[in-house]
């Protein structure tokens, strides 16, 4: 039980994401919701406090977000960011460079799958730079 | 929009789920959230009236239930029912029989995964009876 991150959904938060964090600007935490590799749908619920994002990056089996908590962004590259609320599922094509996190002033949680598990390797790339991610949530 | 459903969740609620009515013993609503079959991993929200359960049936691919909204049931053959409320996840290994539906006094909706769909196949068996369905949700 985490009691930095403030209750936004009804899913665990987890521990914090120590194993990525080399990949995120900011402070995120993982729960992982599933367990049996049978089923190829890994799924954790990832929360990024305040301003907290991804790098870019890409995975070659894609992913899906589903949004359950607070309000965050998801960017592909050279796109305008889509702003997620509760009840918004983002499915990314394979390959696709993207980044995702919270709004600047909102933590953020939503439940991350990874598509075609039995193959999918991540490319991480670049932070998000202060400027991207100030021109990303302008709106 | 289908004002018959009360608002339990963040997720739409679909249309009237006539398509596997057969199944069902009540109504229930059906709302696909996903689309892109290269990520195989085809996400519906289920909405079940109180009362409504879906046929005993099992699925070879496996199957992941996220409860977002009321309270619900979850039962495998031969084993005490589970009570699911929002932020519960079920993962039922491929071939175990099984069925969800609404708590007698509450709607209920849950995302539904579709595992392995490249090669899963449902096998639709029989209604769980009055008696059966009591007997799960009597605690």
């Amino acid at each position: 039980m985490n009691t930095e991150v403030p209750k936004i959904s009804d899913f665990p938060v987890g521990n914090e994401n120590t194993g990525y964090a080399q990949y995120f600007s900011g402070k995120s935490w993982l729960a992982p919701l599933t367990g049996n590799s049978d089923l190829n749908v890994p799924i954790s619920n990832v929360t990024f406090e305040p301003g907290c994002r991804n790098n870019w990056h890409s995975h070659t089996g894609g992913q899906i977000l589903i949004a359950v908590g607070g309000e965050g962004y998801y960017q592909e590259r050279g796109k305008q960011a889509i702003c997620m609320v509760p009840g918004d599922v983002i499915e990314i094509a394979p390959n696709v460079e993207h980044w995702h996190g919270a709004a600047p002033d909102s933590w953020f949680s939503h439940l991350a799958i990874t598509c075609n598990p039995e193959t999918n390797e991540n490319t991480w790339l670049d932070p998000v730079t202060g400027e991207q991610y100030a021109e990303a949530v302008k709106e």
